[in-house]
């Protein structure tokens, strides 16, 4: 898969139950890919539409099962993740209707299409290609350490949380950067920027060793041929099942400059509502030192998820609170833009 | 694989052109393993026997091929571990060599012995069994952030680099504690660990989003049937490649008290040589404030190797000069004992 193959797909995507808030793998797609956006299935909003729910992304009906699609459509795509990256027996109906239909499925969970016999069988019957996006490719290795020898310049989203947007402000950035005339790319790191970018290492996925080194292979592949390298990071380095991943990435990454990623209001973390997140000058803190023996690093600016707040004023005051927290710059950069982020990492 | 099954068995072990200094599964087996160990495959010290290098662990001929063994082996055990888990070549000989005597072959490499096409073959052939402990469950899966809620005080050793001595450390603080009168059991995250026991996670293998997982599984598991559990840590917190499964499995563990592993004279991180380590108190800085938003820990006792140092005067005084550092009480577990450290954790 890569981004030239993605043109002019026809996608219907899957979100049940979470449409919107939840389903940040079909918010993504819709907000940043290339593909047309047949539908959106959620059976608990069947009959509304996209724009009802996100005001500013394409619109598009929302039904209850894949055969309530009116259009024609050429690959279903599982836009939710649950904890676990567990399959869910409720879609199932969905993805054998779709491979009957003669649709590819695309999927980014830790349950690998390809390994379940009803669907393997199905597809091969139809002809059809089950894609598993967070499939690990076989050569991946140990970190060498040697990030920091690339030519651009590399900036790392780190989080308050999993689901603060992190992968929304590493693409915003890029988007920014590339709009100032600087060359600029993600690393992808996660299903949904594999999925926008047609590239990318699912570093959730690979084998705990290789951490580091699946970060590191992917800045030392395109590292020369870039100036501005946006890694999507994930997690949280105080999450109580993900912080490894956060860790190896912020290592293997080598990062310049960090921007912190936080969601307006959060007091917990998701999904482990008895940690209390801490400080945000804890997290800049506990990010820096922890690179601090390798490489030197520093978190240069806030990102923050104000879609919780009403008005513009009021989003404004909280990134101005959340700046001074901070100590340096920050912006939400969906609501407003990312230019802040962009010359704080540049400068 | 569990301990009863080990019991009686005749091993051979190989270590190529890595004994006694950097074979570290090897040792440990030798050190703590049930097993009777029958040779040492090592081409460069062939002649010589183990107590030429190392005097206080079971003796043993060193030979420079599984064919110069002269006594009936019931396993060929894989006693060394290069960077990135690789099988090498020049082992294949010997291996094969073994197979075809009817030995079982046993590993903990990240590359499969069952994978390899002229192994598994072989195997067949000859009725011998192919046994890679760094093989994971398939039922892992995401921690819960629950592992503090156990009956037993968890204890967990950390480290400044790898190969400083967590295992060992790990397993002397649970003999002296069971010597003590305190029901104290291990918690194995690596593959001598797991050899030695008999059951356990082989963690730096699991799937990253999985590494704390992991961990929690094993605590959850033992952790009402005992009254200490000490989990035998991996990696370090600065390390570039490896510092995801050292935060994995602080987080994972959710351990009461931590014991920091060192080296002396070590001044760089093995392999990466340019990394110089840190102050003794920056390790134990990223440590607890790591931990602190999720649970609370602290550095209680430290560990000192004190293999490279002569006569056990200069051992005490670089044991004394450590623990200043610190701030607790230290101890070199092999050269002396563990007590201070069975103390510390049980205060």
């Amino acid at each position: 898969m890569n981004s030239s193959t993605n043109d002019g797909r026809r996608l219907a995507i899957l979100a049940h139950e979470k449409f919107p808030e939840r389903a940040k793998t079909a918010l993504g797609m819709m907000r940043y890919a290339d593909d047309e956006i047949v539908a959106v299935l959620d059976r608990t909003k069947a009959g509304t539409r996209v724009t009802d729910h996100v005001p500013d992304i394409c619109d598009a009906p929302i039904v209850d099962s894949f055969e309530a699609i009116e259009e024609p459509v050429d690959a279903l795509l599982i836009g939710i993740s649950p904890i676990g990256g567990d399959f869910k027996k409720s879609w199932r109906p969905d993805v054998c209707a779709a491979i009957e239909a003669g649709c590819d499925v695309i999927a980014g969970l830790h349950y690998f299409l390809n390994d379940d016999e009803e669907f393997a069988a199905l597809a091969a019957e139809h002809g059809v290609d089950l894609i598993d996006v967070r499939k690990p490719k076989d050569d991946l290795t140990v970190a060498k350490g040697i990030a920091d020898e690339v030519d651009a310049h590399v900036a790392l989203t780190v989080g308050t949380d999993c689901s603060v947007g992190k992968m929304t402000v590493a693409l915003e950035t890029v988007r920014a950067a590339q709009a100032a005339g600087i060359d600029a790319a993600l690393i992808p790191t996660g299903q949904t920027g594999i999925m926008i970018e047609g590239w990318g290492n699912p570093i959730d996925r690979v084998i705990s060793d290789f951490t580091a080194g699946a970060v590191e292979e992917m800045i030392l592949e395109v590292g020369d041929d870039h100036d501005l390298l946006v890694v999507e990071g994930q997690g949280t380095i105080v999450h109580p099942a993900y912080s490894g991943v956060t860790c190896g990435i912020l290592h293997g990454s080598m990062a310049d400059s960090l921007v912190l990623c936080h969601i307006a209001g959060l007091e917990a973390i998701h999904g482990y509502e008895d940690v209390t997140l801490p400080p945000i000058d804890t997290y800049v803190d506990l990010y820096e030192s922890l690179a601090e023996p390798l490489f030197e690093t520093s978190v240069v600016a806030g990102a923050l998820n104000t879609r919780s707040i009403e008005t513009d004023a009021e989003a404004e005051a909280a990134i101005g609170a959340f700046a001074s927290d901070l100590g340096v710059p920050a912006t939400d950069p969906v609501r407003f833009d990312a230019d802040a982020i962009v010359e704080a990492i540049t400068e």
